[in-house]
């Protein structure tokens, strides 16, 4: 029994040196030789921001394509899904009247994806502040023809961040149906973020259909602040103008490059990012990171002649920030061929520096995914946490109750940059990019050779 | 005895919720009130960069005194010390010849600190590049007259950066002597640096002093590949001129807080950081930020109300980057008042996420300090590695054997600022350096309540 024991060890620690150095030929590769770097260069700077509809999503595509191609995909291809067409139309302006001041001062506005524009003469009305939909309900009397001011903060005792964006995220995305449905005309949203700087923040609203679509804006933090203290001792008069609507919905694509399993080609795993961001900045860390993530780890296994047993799908999504039409479309058209998909990773969590995966899965695959940690440490894993995965690949999780995963890179910066003007390849470090490749291509590699 | 263990472990898990309880408390008082980051600002944009003996740094020293005492110190004091006062003495400039081309091309060059200046007329001489010390004397015979060009690139496979730092810093600090010992003017050393700019970094470097102390430059990294491809094909010459040089040692000061011990009185628990940077810029990773942690934990603990039971000494050192002699002044004036040190802590790695601490003491101290490791893990925590801590408290631990640690940041991006002109306010995240103060104060916390 002892001995049985002992060898036992020895094949475990034999087996677990030939992962750690797989591992350590991929992270020289990545860091050696990476292309996620000059390739998120190419994206931001050449094509830039690449919103569902826009000319620059068409050429993300192309760019997309071509680069999975050159990256050694065994065989590329696009998958055509709908995509909403959300246009801004022109610069989103606000101004407020300073009591005792002769000028109007500006406010850096933004607005929120999906709202509909104040028509060209504007909205001007007073303005009433709540910081919570408690307030909002216990000031129902007083919002009519009013512009509602969400001013709730960022709760900054939450060292997770993306805590903070959750409990946030509701006055974005329902604020202004629950403001329209009182009988406010538009809805300036205090920014999800806990930056330091002034820009202001876009993302998707969603209007309840039933209710007006009222004008939403997004304000930056310092002018929020100030708003605010303007408020506390007078009304204040806000003027608007936005200039948002949609165009008919028109065709986008997942663009997808595959490696061909070497044993067991009929069982997929994906990889993925989304292709789309928002427009008032280049989509550096949301998500151009996660598109070079997954080009570099197609190329990286590549370039190492890894021959996996499983396929390999690398999925660069449509449409993840106002619609998720793409991964919607991915599940469906795995559905409908009645393909066998055994796990999928996203990263969609920015470029910055990684310390974990988020796992979506059950107790046992959890288990077993965290026994990889001591493989990854090295690199900067950590830690794997129950709940999670990403968006794009929620869908195939519902559909095939599929395990799915994503990157943990460190949140602290994150919401610095999130759908703002400032997020852009300058702010993205060549290094942290390239371990969140190292990590992802390691856990891809471990879950091709020992499964779920 | 199965009573008295479970007993055992009720004591242990109250005492642990109320540590967790108490570190909370320290994280909520620095991310809701934190004042590292405005203070952190003052330093690096009223004074700026502060070498020993400059002016900035006296001002620096009065700045640090007055938010000592503002953050509520007991009591404050400066610590008198001879440093040593290098100066750069004016624009340090390179060009060199490019072969068929008419114009001199510029090299983006800084004079090492510490290294004598060329004299007024420059000096040019033909360059001979080395990629390593066994290269220089394989090449011994070559290099009487020329410049050598040290052109050693960081390790960039090596995750744990400080790791190529300290390969690579043999270059900068030995370079200049090892090639004036065959015969060479002067010296180019590729920066210290894994960084994607051309940006020079300029640190110490130590002249042998039995032979002659020949001018020494860094070089961004750019620059470095592109002398080196142009190397490659023809003979290049480099022209150069510095103006450094050494005025007599001037008098400079440790500035130290304390908050005066309950219990023990007598037995002190030190924090620091260093207050002199380089020139070329604000100082604010290198150790701007370690200067606005231990301010911090001053300020929080002291907010807290809470009473220390050993004394709590702040230190901001003088004269770390070209002497030590704040750190060795601390340890001999301890030794002369027969002090009794039981613990110190740095923070001289910057002012990024915090991923862990380096620990220099026994065994078992370090397995108690890492039994602690649950209740820094929610601020980002998950590691006390053997070996280490910072170089001014290197002499308190020579002197002594006090245990210490220096705070481990996310060291990804240290190496992209390091004595270079980009170590700036701007590239310090609010959040990042408040989670420093955060581990820091409550590692302290936990060593005051129960020792080592």
């Amino acid at each position: 029994m002892q001995t049985f024991i002992a060898i036992f060890i020895c094949t475990s620690l034999w087996s677990q040196n030939d992962d750690s150095l797989m591992i350590r030929r991929i992270a020289d590769e990545i860091l050696l030789h990476g292309k996620a770097y000059d390739n998120l260069h190419d994206l931001t700077k050449k094509i830039g921001g690449r919103l569902s509809g826009s000319p620059q999503m068409y050429k993300a595509e192309q760019w997309g394509l071509q680069t999975m191609q050159a990256s050694g995909a065994n065989k590329t291809w696009l998958q055509e899904c709908l995509v909403p067409h959300w246009v801004r139309g022109g610069q989103d302006e606000a101004f407020f009247n300073v009591p005792g001041k002769k000028n109007l001062a500006r406010l850096d506005v933004i607005a929120l994806g999906n709202s509909m524009g104040t028509g060209p003469k504007g909205i001007s009305a007073s303005v009433i502040e709540v910081s919570s939909f408690d307030e909002l309900e216990a000031k129902k009397d007083q919002l009519k023809g009013k512009i509602v001011f969400y001013n709730h903060r960022f709760i900054d005792t939450y060292v997770r961040t993306f805590a903070a964006y959750g409990e946030a995220g509701q006055y974005r995305g329902a604020g202004p149906s629950r403001a329209a449905k009182y009988g406010a005309v538009a809805v300036i949203v205090r920014s999800l973020s806990n930056s330091t700087d002034n820009n202001p923040h876009t993302g998707a609203t969603r209007y309840d259909t039933t209710l007006p679509k009222i004008p939403a804006v997004a304000i930056g933090l310092r002018d929020a602040d100030r708003l605010d203290s303007v408020l506390q001792k007078s009304m204040v008069t806000v003027s608007l103008k936005t200039n948002g609507h949609f165009l008919p919905d028109t065709i986008g694509h997942n663009v997808i490059g595959e490696l061909t399993g070497s044993e067991f080609p009929d069982q997929v795993i994906t990889i993925g990012g989304h292709l789309d961001s928002w427009d008032p900045a280049e989509g550096a860390h949301d998500d151009g990171a996660g598109v070079v993530h997954t080009i570099e780890i197609l190329r990286a296994l590549k370039a190492l002649g890894y021959r996996p047993k499983h396929t390999i799908r690398f999925v660069l999504f449509a449409n993840e920030e106002n619609g998720l039409r793409g991964g919607t479309k991915y599940a469906e058209e795995a559905k409908g061929k009645n393909e066998k998909h055994i796990f999928a990773l996203e990263s969609d969590a920015g470029g910055f520096t990684p310390r974990g995966f988020t796992f979506g899965g059950t107790p046992e695959q959890l288990k077993k995914v965290q026994g990889w940690i001591p493989l990854l440490y090295p690199y900067g894993v950590y830690e794997i946490t129950d709940g999670g995965g990403g968006a794009d690949i929620g869908p195939l999780n519902r559909t095939f109750k599929t395990p799915v995963a994503e990157l943990s890179p460190d949140p602290q910066r994150y919401f610095d940059y999130h759908h703002a003007r400032n997020d852009v390849f300058e702010n993205v470090n060549k290094r942290e990019l390239e371990l969140g490749a190292i990590n992802m291509a390691a856990l891809i590699y471990l879950i091709d050779k020992y499964g779920l």
